[in-house]
């Protein structure tokens, strides 16, 4: 199995070599995207499966045992940001591929549709806008918003779909009904270290922490550095240094008593006029703060406008607050959970219960498809970087629990079984 | 008198109206300061002065009464920042060009050639390199040094000289010998906004406060904001924030005790890679600090590096830092500071004896030869800015202390004075 799991590997990335200092490029909706399509494809046809491409560019490669089956479904994507790792994304793709190749080594016979879905640009990297392919099917695209969105060529989103061979005007056809999945399961890449450092074998994801964003910006007055006072200064730069301090502090401070961790960075500053000899005039500041406790991330976004007031009263630079994002978490489905961790506890591996800090696919899929998150170590929890690396034996376990998992779901024993029914029960 | 300052205020901002939304740009070395030396020629060559142009493009209008007489000197520059003022440099040829109407309107005999200087290339917005003209006249321009230093487009100081009309192989000629001159006034707007705190008509000042300044490197690790727990961050930008707290909060406290003000800025600062999905793994911080007293601001500069030390204790966070420049502040000669109080005395405005935050021409002349700088009031302090605006009695009180220094310097009561001299009775 890692034989193929490596070969394969290879393939998807389109490189004969993992080994890329430069790392891999596959930025959403370019060429070398639709490369690793392409060999998406050519690997999904070699197994068997049936490959459509859908009006958004998602590639779905379906075992069919019947038109009138349900269908149940795994997957991630292929895109990647600018010099990023050949793992974020392929992994999921990968083992859902090794899975059913898995399945059909054993002459499995499932009584469901299997489909492995390649998502089309799940990386903001290009747009600052993530998971355009996912969000597609899941009916969340604001293709008005969407279309006139640049890259940093001055490329929109319309263009570039247009480029990769998609019709604009049919995009939100992609939509899928309810009625169209029974399930959706992804497996990523944990782009951090709580499996490793719990010793964990998997992670198994309870809730996706969406991020709340706040742009604010604090506007003094510019002034020359050598000829103004220090008494008689507006300076935004030195009225922002305690927020960045205020926004670490709460977030150490108050884990000490969450159930869910809270993370919160401040994670971009732009300085005006930002020269050598002038006071800052003005700093714009992005925090992103995110926990699956909604309460917990708008309290502190609450209490960072109400510091933000007290640097006012005591300067005269004054703090606009402006709410970027304000997303709902994503609670993952309960007996999916709870079916993934019998399944480990079988083959032997060490389950972590956790939470994802990181959006992926599954977000959107979650709010149509009872869905679940299977995180694999990655080294060092490097990522979005030529670094970042998982283990076979990683890739692995992960599509043995796949494997496992769509043994159960599309076996006869689970023929009538009502997720949601199962779902209330676990609640 | 005011009508002449007001008329040739606007002939040597090139302009009809002083009143421009957009302010004005005259960039070093631009045809844009080329047309306002221009106009400085036209000016004084109404007034009779003999006009030449040194080997680094400063303009010399000179009062000559005899070839072997000692010349003494008054003037400032035409070059401004982009969009700045046309007060800024301007204030100080047009002053010292009224001076000089004046005299010849009284019919005053001088008895020593007096020389006002149009220097080059005053502001450092266009090659990050200030008071070339200056530098060049007072032997500190670093040819080799200067030659390839760009503009934003690529165009380098070289290329930027020839354009001028200067010759770069020649250009370190403009140095003038010791013997050149006996003394350089500059009169100057003040930037600041001390002269009116201080309800005086004028400044006179004793030191130019020349900065040291500080590149500091803060090196964390990026990493993703939603999946990196907030006690295995590395964060550049949270290690940098109690930074730039401590530079203000030292730079007040140390202003309690010291008797020269001492100013400390963080004035730039560059997030890497400044994403709202990552935490910053590097930044790039600039830190000015300016005062007369060398001691206090390298004492300030020593403590930062100590106080670098200190997070570096507390976070995985390495500070780099290199002493970008580190320039000695420049005392002004004490007896011409005496000459200028006692004429501000019978002229009766009031007097306010202050240091310059700011570098002028004034500085590198003062390595060569006994300078002396004023400072007459600017609104609200503005400069570098549209907005910049010196009234036309702040302006016609300058003219008339220059017009009597240049009296009591060039009449026959002082025809056999030694300045050294004098500066020694008054140390």
């Amino acid at each position: 199995m890692q034989d193929w799991l490596s070969d394969t590997l290879k393939k998807l990335n389109t490189t004969s070599d993992m080994n890329q200092p430069n790392g891999f490029s596959r930025l959403s909706y370019s060429p070398e995207e639709a490369k690793a399509h392409e060999a998406f494809r050519s690997v999904a046809t070699e197994l068997g499966l049936t490959v459509e491409q859908d009006e958004a560019g998602n590639q779905w490669a379906t075992w069919v045992v019947g038109k009138d089956a349900p269908t149940i479904a795994v997957g991630s994507h292929l895109d990647t940001v600018h010099g990023g790792g050949g793992y974020d994304g392929v992994a999921g793709v990968l083992t859902g591929l090794a899975a059913v190749k898995q399945l059909k080594d054993q002459g499995v016979a499932p009584n469901k549709n299997i489909a492995v879905i390649c998502f089309a640009s799940e990386e903001s990297a290009r747009f600052g806008v993530s998971t355009i392919g996912s969000k597609a099917v899941s009916g969340l695209l604001d293709k008005a918003d969407l279309a006139a969105v640049p890259d940093q060529d001055g490329h929109t989103v319309k263009e570039v779909c247009e480029s990769f061979g998609l019709n604009w005007e049919t995009i939100d056809q992609a939509e899928k009904p309810a009625s169209f999945l029974e399930s959706f399961l992804e497996l990523h890449i944990e782009q951090g270290t709580q499996v490793e450092d719990h010793n964990a074998d998997i992670g198994i994801v309870e809730g996706v922490a969406c991020p709340i964003r706040l742009k604010i910006t604090a506007q003094g007055m510019a002034n020359h550095t050598g000829t103004t006072p220090m008494h008689k200064r507006q300076d935004a730069l030195a009225a922002v240094a305690p927020l960045i301090t205020f926004v670490e502090e709460e977030a150490l401070k108050r884990n000490d008593t969450l159930e869910k961790q809270l993370v919160a960075t401040v994670s971009t500053l732009h300085v005006q006029p930002n020269a050598m000899n002038v006071i800052p005039g003005e700093v714009q500041v992005g925090i992103d703060i995110r926990s699956v406790d909604d309460t917990a991330k708008r309290t502190l976004a609450e209490d960072i406008r109400e510091y933000c007031k007290q640097i006012e009263a005591k300067r005269k630079v004054n703090f606009h607050i402006e709410v970027a994002v304000d997303n709902d978490s994503v609670t993952l489905d309960g007996s999916m959970q709870h079916q993934l961790h019998s399944i480990c506890q079988s083959l032997d591996y060490k389950v972590l219960s956790m939470d994802s800090g990181a959006g992926h696919d599954v977000m959107n899929m979650a709010l149509r498809w009872p869905s679940a998150l299977l995180f694999i170590p990655c080294k060092e929890g490097i990522s979005h970087h030529p670094a970042e690396y998982a283990t076979m034996a990683d890739l692995e376990k992960g599509s043995h629990i796949i494997a496992e998992y769509l043994k159960v779901e599309t076996g006869d024993e689970c023929e009538n079984q009502d997720r949601s029914h199962r779902a209330i029960g676990l609640s």
